[in-house]
């Protein structure tokens, strides 16, 4: 909290990652802006003008349990100004759900593809699309996944070359590049 | 050679792996009825009479780089008495490919898939087929798929539940094992 | 909970993996059909009329801590209209207690062999029989197992041909697949 | 050069990686329009009408041993229609030569940062910037630098957000996602 | 306890690491000399005559989370008759906080610098400065840090030749080895 | 050659590694009672007077490849004064070669068991006999065998407790230590 | 429980691990004759006539932590016939520990030396003695040590002849080992 | 050669490593002040008015195949304006080599020690001295070493306190660092 503190003195917004409920009911009391994701664990506390939100980001997760680091992507790029749109679930076991929605994929600019287990969905998508895809490999599952690393490997060696990835769990930094990259792009 | 002969006088069959060419011109001149498989690097010594083959195998593999290894299944299938149809050439990042081929897929009773890199392409024929699906991992590639290991583990991990998996270029195991399979259980 | 209600909509049959005693009890207040298996920690709840079962399938377990993952491996082929022969503890420390059953064991179509620690189990076995032998790593053991690496690697590199791997701890997966063979290869 | 020149058939562009200069020779023989790049041992043969370029790519490299990999990502970025600068050869060992060309590194519209050894170049660039960086680890260098497993891991884990990365010594990729970076935002 | 104990008749200076309050309680109604540094989890009892301490010694550190490793290095220095200065807190994602201190950091004769996550701090001080640098690489952090090893790697391979590393987490042995060098190499 | 040569004049037996057939002709053209054994790659000088040899080692190898190790072993055992029983090409692949051979393995009062791939050998003899297995893993193989580290987990992680393992490919330190235990334990 | 019980209607002896003081009441209420050592966290059911013990097996281990895994391999050699001599605490950073103790050392037939961090202890007792070491690496210590792999890799490689190694913790397989040596040769 | 001549333009001294014999033909015929060491591989170009030299750095190395190694520690520091000590071959095997030679061991102010296979005599002489130790782990050596990994995880989990390491065959960064070391403390 006192770091959260600290930090709002010299920025006008505040991004906290790995807060717990109660953590934000202390943040709140001193900052009714706070705003919580509760499945992605995070806190915005927001000072600025309400600004226009860049068009062009989707995130998509491969599993139920990779949805708390996909929401983390969306909460942190919403967090920088740009809009997201959402689509849940779609993994390469069932190829017709990724084929019913390749149209909605197709419309945007970048996507941030989330998965654990074989990680291989960002691949699949890449092949897909003329649009960069950015990959969040998620440490959930079990087996011989060593804790995403196996789902790291798979994503650094996909085959369909305009694939780059982010650290394990790491919704936040993939989140922040895909914000960073269309506000860099569209000045 | 040596083992090559002393094999032979026990069995009427004789199934030789890493074979160059050379090594079977040797063989070739002892053993007239030898048979090479240049990509697979294999050879069949078969003094057995014509037997009726096996139909239902199928081969599917990733790249141009997994033919070698694709054919070592075929050539050790085909010694084994099965029939079977290959697919060379379908990658995940491109769908359509498979799309494409999925009739001919969905006929065989059991289908072996070999792939390198990402190795995600055994999960994905899966989610697609109602038959097991045997997985060959392979050394070929480059950057950080570790000889293999990463194709490996993809596999091991993958998230349909019809595949099982051998050794990173073992496709002679995979052709013995998928044609004990057809072996044991058409009997 | 929501999951299996919602699964149960489009399929006469679901199995639930991971489920505790207490999970059950809510199932089975809602589904009274929902059956349990509690070494395996799994639930079935399956709504179609009786099948006749597909015979041909043994299960072998290494060591007594084995047994649950012995269990996934039958209960999910069971499902899947399968009939299973169990023979537990049978490690290659111990040679007799496996010729002893050797007759047993040469009389199924499909094996699956489940062992941790060193994971020999599967290749001693598949060099006694002519089926095919599907080997399941487990994580169960202290010192450096490496959580299953150990078996893992031990069974991918066994020099005996006819073996092929699932993933660490997965039952599931592979009393999966052995039913999809029986299944595939019957019709 | 049978895979070029059926590829050609179908594409007005054709890259080809891994090219020796023997190789090249035949290519050029039919293709006069084929260019090569002998660093990054690539060729492209090019039908198109000129194109006009798009702007926005710094490429950085940090030893002298790095830059075959940047040319690599320098020849796929042109090839692909974008115009690029190079600023090779700075370290992090030595921090004036990244302030001296702080300037120049700043007018970027997206990065991509090669690095070998510990690969911190991209944490420290990224860190001076606010546009994306694709970070690319060679597998250059020798000790403990584990064929470039090592910077890869300082790039996964960097902590600052907005870098992402590709596969070891993958500057193919790093020049395809960059390329379709700027293609897909400024359209 | 007994341990404490029993060393103490043996040397008039005891040094206890992972020392926690309710175990201070204890040494402390035994060993009134005791001084205990709560974030270090320390205990110091010294029976000897003050000392004069050395001057020379300057401990870096990168993130809040490896502030506790700090602690150790300056304890057990301080404990070994050493003076140090701190400067906690300075990452190389933002260079300017690193430049602001760079005069008091050339001050040093010796630097010990903790990080985590990439572990890239001491190859870039290093750069800057003509003293020796031992780097400590600390197990905080999350995603693909594999618990400092990550940081360990870059450490050892930093491409500035002036830095040598201790074992994860060591910050006792990176204090201790500062002050033999301080005391060696000034008598 | 110095370094034999140097060793010489200190002591009565001098036995040298990894010597080629070129090296022993200049070794032979020094000391004429030099004697090689060519598959171990193995060279000793004996000048002592002939010892009685001690009774009581079994030396068995899994498979073909592995004999030259097998042979540095029982060149080693031999060199140091104990007279070897060989039992080559068993493997677990085959459990009848094992048990046609019970008898003569149960006469040793040590067993050195030579075994790569899966490196289950050891364990498997461990168990049918009551003295102790020394084991020594090899790096042939290929495929995910990781030159040998497959089999040394094997045998460190095997069930049968009597056995204890040498690094791989160190067939002179496994037939040092069998030799050293015979004559400890018989003076 | 029942495993203990039905154990014990085959043997006259049983050897129970892991056993907690609260297991090892319910095994005394019904087999008077257990005994436990609580370090060891070992029990033993010894219904043979008293036998006369072996001498001869000596163990050492490095520091207080691995006093637990020393008296395992006390408790096993005992129950087994042998006579120990206990050297605990001798660590490589004060080889007058060792010198001291040396010609106590040097009186063993055969030596057991369990040592965690570095594991280097079992290599220097080994080049100062002439009968076999058996090395057991313990998991304890912290920072690098990878749970003891780091110890297991040092004692595998260690350049002293005589030393061969058990599995991590394994104290019962080397008490074992030893205990079967000193057996199998003296008889 | 280019390298060379331009460096050698802003600075007076230019070490350069691994220089091949030819090399250093074609700098000396350029640069009649170039030294080379032959087992170091390095050169040495130093147009600098002769310096005194400081005292107090010894260099410990403990096999043959250790070396060259030792001597690019010997070789930088005395490009670095220092004396230095050689004690080459005394193995952690052997300990009466290291006793005999401790009166001048314990001379220095400052101590490398290059070792390779299991890397304990770091460890070792630190335990025997109190000046500072710098640790050089070696790639030389076969079996399990994994190309000095082995070493290098012996020495950075060393039990004794004064150690710290540099990366694998980094004989430069030693002597680099020893002599900025004494350099840096005895102004």
């Amino acid at each position: 909290m006192k770091i959260a503190d600290s930090i709002h003195e010299f920025s006008k917004i505040v991004l906290i990652t790995r807060a717990t409920e109660e953590y934000y009911s202390l943040i709140y009391s001193k900052f009714p802006k706070a705003v919580y994701n509760k499945e992605a664990e995070m806190i915005l506390i927001d000072s600025r003008k309400r600004q226009k939100l860049i068009d062009g980001l989707t995130v998509l997760s491969a599993g139920t349990s990779d949805i708390p680091i996909a929401e983390q992507v969306v909460f942190t790029a919403e967090a920088m100004g740009c809009k997201t749109n959402k689509i849940y679930d779609i993994g390469i076991a069932g190829l017709q759900r990724i084929t019913n929605k390749l149209e909605k994929i197709r419309d945007a600019k970048i996507l941030v593809v989330v998965a654990g287990m074989d990680g291989a969905l960002p691949t699949v998508i890449s092949g897909l699309v003329s649009v960069p895809v950015i990959a969040v490999p998620t440490s959930i599952g079990y087996g011989s996944t060593f804790e995403g690393v196996s789902a790291l490997l798979t994503m650094i060696n996909g085959c369909s070359p305009g694939v780059s990835v982010v650290g394990i769990d790491n919704g936040f930094g993939a989140g922040y590049t895909a914000a960073l990259t269309l506000h860099s792009l569209m000045k």
